[in-house]
Formats: C-alpha cells, sequence, structure tokens
C-alpha cells in the first residue's frame, strides 16, 4: 500500500553513481523498509501537481451529505451533533455498507473454506455541514466535535459483545479511495480480529514481557530524545515520522499518556488532539498542495481490558506514491523519502495566519 | 494494496436492499476478507476503460530497452539470451536499484532503531525485443524464455550467503507501478527475510506439524475438487481464484508437484508453466482490456532446505479497485468480487486463434 518500487527509472547517459541505501526495521509493526537514499526525492517532489480549476462550493443540491438533502442521504440516521441552529455533525449508516448489523455472528468450516456471516457495523461521518471543507481548514472546535462523535460512537458500539474490532478511518481524496466530496469519514466494526491486529498485539506483549516496558511508550520517549523525526507536539500528544517510515510522510500521532484504548480519551485530551491534527493535516495541506490521504485510529480489540502492553495511536498516510510488485511480493516497503527531511520539511512548513485558531 | 473500502457510494432515492455480507479467511495468509456481496460488480464492471487512441510503435528510438540501444540501458549487463541473429532476453542491474551489490551486511543496533546496510541486487529482465509486446500476447516460446531466465538467475544469486530472500516480480501498466513501457519484469535479492514471511512460514510449519500436510497442496487439492474458482489448468500448473481472494481476480498459479523453491523447476515444468500464464494474461487481457497488474513469484527464503510444508507459487493482481483506509486500519481485505463469478468469467473468456500458439 505504500512505497513504490516502480519500474527501472528511464536512463541517461549519465554514470551510475556510488551509493548505500539502508535497511530500518519498525519494531512497531515489525516490518523492513528499504530507505532508498540514492532514489529518495526532495519533500516538495512529492507535491501534488494538479490544479483545481473549479473551485469546489461551499453547497451542492445533489450532495446527500449537504444541509437540507438529509432526506437524500439514503443510510438511517444515528447520531446527530446540533446547536440551536444547526448540526454540526452526523452519523448515519453508510447505504451500501460491507457490513450488516443484522444477525448473528456465524461461522461456518469445511475443509479448507473458513466463512463467517457479514456480521458488523459501518457507518458514515459527516464531519462538517460545509461541503468545501476539509479538516485542514476547519476549526480546531469543529474538528474536536468530530472526535467527539467518534468516541461516542466506539463508547457505544464497544457494548455489542458481536463486535471484536472497531476501525475508525478517513479517505481524502479519490487516490485514497473516496468517492463522495463531501467531507466524511467512516466507522467499521467487525465480529473478527484481523490476523495483522492479533499478530501486532503478540508482539507487543513478547516486548512487554522481555522488557516490562511498552514498545509505543519506548518509541516515543526515543522519538522525543532524537527530537530529528517530531512534527508537531501538545501537551498530550506527538506527532512524528516514525524512524522506518513505511512511505513517504508516514505519520503516527501517539498520546503521551499510556492508553490502550481510544475511547479512554478525556475531553481535555479530545481538544489537544484536535489541535494537533489540524496542525499536522494544515502542513500537509500547504506543504505538499491537499495530497490524498488515508488515517485510521489503531485501538486495543474490544475484548480486551486495559493493558500495559498496548496503546492506541493514529497512523497517517498521505497518497504520494504507489505500491508496486515488489511490495506485493515481499511484504517490505520501499520508501523514496528520508524519515528525517520530510518531517524537516513539516516543520518548516507555515500555516497562514488566518487559518490559524 | 486490494480491496476497495471507498467513500460512501452517492445515495439516490430507492430503498436500502436487505442482504447480508460474507467474511472469508484464506488460510495461507492468514487474512479475513470481506467477500462484500452486496456492493460486487459484475465480473465486466472491472475492465479497463481508457482506450489507447495512439497504438504502442514496435521500437522507439530513445527506449533504453530496445535493440540498437543498448548502450542506452544504463545498467551493466548481466545475461544475454541471443540466438544467432539477435537476443531474446537481457538481464541488466537496474540504474537506479533500490539496494547494492556493493559491501557486506551491517547490522546496527542503537535503541529501537535497527538498521541493516542495503546490500543487495536489483535486476530488470527485459523480457523481449519488441517494445509493444505485452506477456498476454508473446508466444509461448517467449514466456519459456523469461522464465528460464528467472531460473538462471535465481540460481546464480541464491549461491551469494548475504542473501536471504529473492523476489522476482512484474509491474505491469503505470497503475501497477511501472515506468517505463517496454516490457520488462524486475528480481530484488534482499538481506533479510521480511517479517510478513517469517510469519507465513511459522503458520506453514504450524500446519504441516499438526496435520502432516503441505497447506497448499490441501488447498489446491480442495479447489481443484470444488472447481468453480479454476480458470486454467495443465499437466504442472493449476491457475485459481482463491476461496477467499484477497482483490478482484485476485489469480494464485500453483504448481502440482510440491516443491519449495522456485529454481527447482524442470525443463519441462517451464513450458508448461510458460503455457499457463499465456493463457491467464490472455484471459485478462480479452476479458478486462488489458488491465494493470503484477505478479510475484513466492519462493522459500534462501537459507532454507527443501520442505515439506513450504510450495513456491505465483500471485497475480490486477489493479482494478484501490485499498483506502479500511485496509490500512484492519489489515484485512474488501474484495467486491465474487471469486467464483470472476473465475466463471474468465474460463469463459475466448482466446483470439491468432493468439493461440
Amino acid at each position: 500500500m505504500h512505497g513504490g518500487f516502480g519500474g527501472a527509472i528511464p536512463c541517461s547517459l549519465f554514470p551510475v553513481p556510488f551509493y548505500m541505501t539502508e535497511l530500518r526495521q519498525n519494531l512497531i509493526t515489525r516490518d523492513w523498509v528499504i530507505i532508498a537514499t540514492e532514489r529518495a526525492k526532495r519533500p516538495d517532489e512529492f507535491t501534488k501537481t494538479e490544479t483545481q480549476l473549479i473551485p469546489t462550493p461551499e453547497y451542492r443540491s445533489n450532495c446527500p451529505f449537504c444541509p437540507g438533502n438529509e432526506l437524500l442521504t439514503g443510510g438511517r440516521e444515528i447520531l446527530r451533533l446540533s446547536d440551536d441552529l444547526n448540526w454540526k455533525v452526523r452519523v448515519v449508516s453508510n447505504k451500501y455498507p460491507a457490513l450488516s448489523p443484522e444477525g448473528e455472528r456465524v461461522r461456518e468450516t469445511d475443509g479448507i473454506f473458513h466463512s463467517l456471516s457479514g456480521f458488523g457495523f459501518h457507518e458514515v461521518v459527516i464531519e462538517h455541514p460545509r461541503h468545501d471543507l476539509t479538516m485542514a481548514l476547519m476549526e480546531i472546535k469543529d474538528i474536536a466535535n468530530i472526535i467527539r462523535v467518534y468516541r461516542q460512537r466506539y463508547i457505544h458500539i464497544r457494548k455489542d459483545a458481536r463486535v471484536e474490532t472497531i476501525i475508525i478511518f478517513k479517505n481524502h481524496g479519490q487516490g485514497a479511495g473516496t468517492s463522495l466530496e463531501h467531507p466524511h469519514s467512516q466507522i467499521a466494526a467487525i465480529p473478527i480480529v484481523p490476523y495483522q491486529w492479533r499478530d501486532r498485539v503478540r508482539e507487543a506483549i513478547r516486548h512487554y514481557d522481555d522488557t516490562g516496558e511498552c514498545i509505543f511508550c519506548r518509541t516515543l520517549k526515543e522519538e522525543l530524545e532524537a527530537q530529528e523525526r517530531i512534527i508537531f507536539t501538545s501537551e498530550h500528544f506527538v506527532a512524528f515520522i516514525p524512524y522506518a517510515a513505511l512511505s513517504p510522510f508516514h505519520t503516527w500521532i501517539f498520546p503521551r499518556r499510556h492508553s490502550s484504548s481510544f475511547d479512554e480519551i478525556t475531553d481535555v485530551e479530545i481538544l489537544d488532539l484536535a489541535k494537533t491534527l489540524k496542525n499536522v493535516l494544515a502542513k500537509l495541506y500547504y506543504g505538499l498542495n491537499n495530497p490524498d490521504y488515508n488515517y485510521t485510529i489503531r485501538s486495543i480489540p474490544t475484548a480486551e481490558q486495559r493493558t500495559d502492553y498496548s496503546h492506541w495511536y493514529i497512523a497517517l498516510i498521505p497518497r504520494v506514491s504507489l505500491s508496486a510488485g515488489f511490495e506485493l511480493g515481499s511484504g517490505m516497503y520501499i520508501n523514496t523519502a528520508l524519515p528525517e527531511e520530510s518531517a524537516a520539511f513539516l516543520r518548516s512548513v507555515k500555516i497562514p495566519p488566518d487559518n490559524c485558531y
């Protein structure tokens, strides 16, 4: 999904330069990454080049997420955050959900063919009434509203014993897989723990058993000491490009307080996270010209209690490169940007004063 | 990399239909896949729509891989398969390799920061003199030449004790990450075993220890019995869409004979694999209008001996859908095509008589 081990780069008559690349291991995901220093691009070379000639309007009459079109939304309205005048955030069931909240988890096994009925929740969070706003341009209090809604749904869905994993995620831009322009994110709740998650939890437990420390807390501590990959810090959160970032500008936002599950976030922390998220997204917006991106909140499986070894966090992946056969074939990544340079670049991006709230 | 949990689909006023989706587990990769039956598209809806208005020429004067331009290729020529008149296949070192064959493997550890010098091989296989030919249109004997070259390089590179994993892969089309039009594939040799591979080998061993059988042989047996996902069979190979295919038209080509390492392929099997690969790629070419795709040869790490639990195979991934935040956040996949329907569709695709060799 990350990386980019595209075909051979068209050659020229220049002599082949000498260099050494570096492999780095991401101790949390366990992935090895080739940091392709000789192929590395300067940070600004990842800037999106298409200029949007037609500005996005504040409202579209045919947009099912715009105010006044609530009857067009399709799914059932689950939650509405309003003040006296208007709604601020809405949650609706996805009209074409990948999972259905009806029925029980039924597991069938026939030789190697293992299946499970597709129970689950699939909800859409309409983030703001305005059609043209993206999080990078929203006020911090608007982003805090969205996070508050995430928490409220997380707490509610977690009570359903059929749910094992809750995934909150956002697809921004066509290259990140979205088909609707109006700002929105999604919540999926699934009846299993994905193998990748189980595996990471197992590795985190192994680290805890060996050392008595949370691998996430340890990573945060060492990244803060190293400083060179930090993008933004607040009282409760730290945004940084990991040492073995899997792709260019791959960013993690860690809570400083050890906490296993996203729904443990406090009101004070929500405001602080909104500030952090706003800053990072605005730096991407101005620095790389509104790149497509995904983010996801990684939190412990719902059946687990608070633990000493697991730590929730946000993973943010700008879609500025393409994965190819090497990544598919190896499960490894190639990162053509130096994490230290990418972080220095983002630190240097200034957010215009009229977008500082 | 697969799937597609894109944003909410724009709604209409039609009532929400009732349906149940299904989750399936891929026992070899351990991944759970949501087979999104209600969102499922008909096979022909994945057809590439862009029409190439300008036909590709047989030769381009500025293409570094076209005959006559060998001095432009850039990398060092490693191997050339020729007859009396011309070369048929060439292998050159990648001019901008992600890994360098110079130096030793040096590992450094500083707290959580683990790194390794970027030793490795990165070679380009120029598959054919003709600029406009793609494997789907080549003669079977040409494809056999390419596979023979893969084997020759694999056997040679495997002797280098610094190499732990050899990955042979192909990127076809821009959506699959290639930047050069001339038909080519790549060979990468890396100084580690990627975590994903170790993990799969561990699971294959567990299955072998529990049951005494190779999980790949077992899968092949059950898929042959079920028949409904088979695309093409030959004397030595079987091409099928796995029960829990990770993405639309995700295809596996398994050797019938249990064999752990790709370089154990015999001359007779090479000819047979060429026929199988040609058939599958031609069916994709005519059925889906030349989709972008990646394939990769998955083979045991080089340090391992022949084993009873591991089985080499080819994974082929047409790039007809996009992964998004759900896949990134969960490590799961969403497949919007029913494997049984996709296989039936490909079985029905006829290859024109003038392209049957």
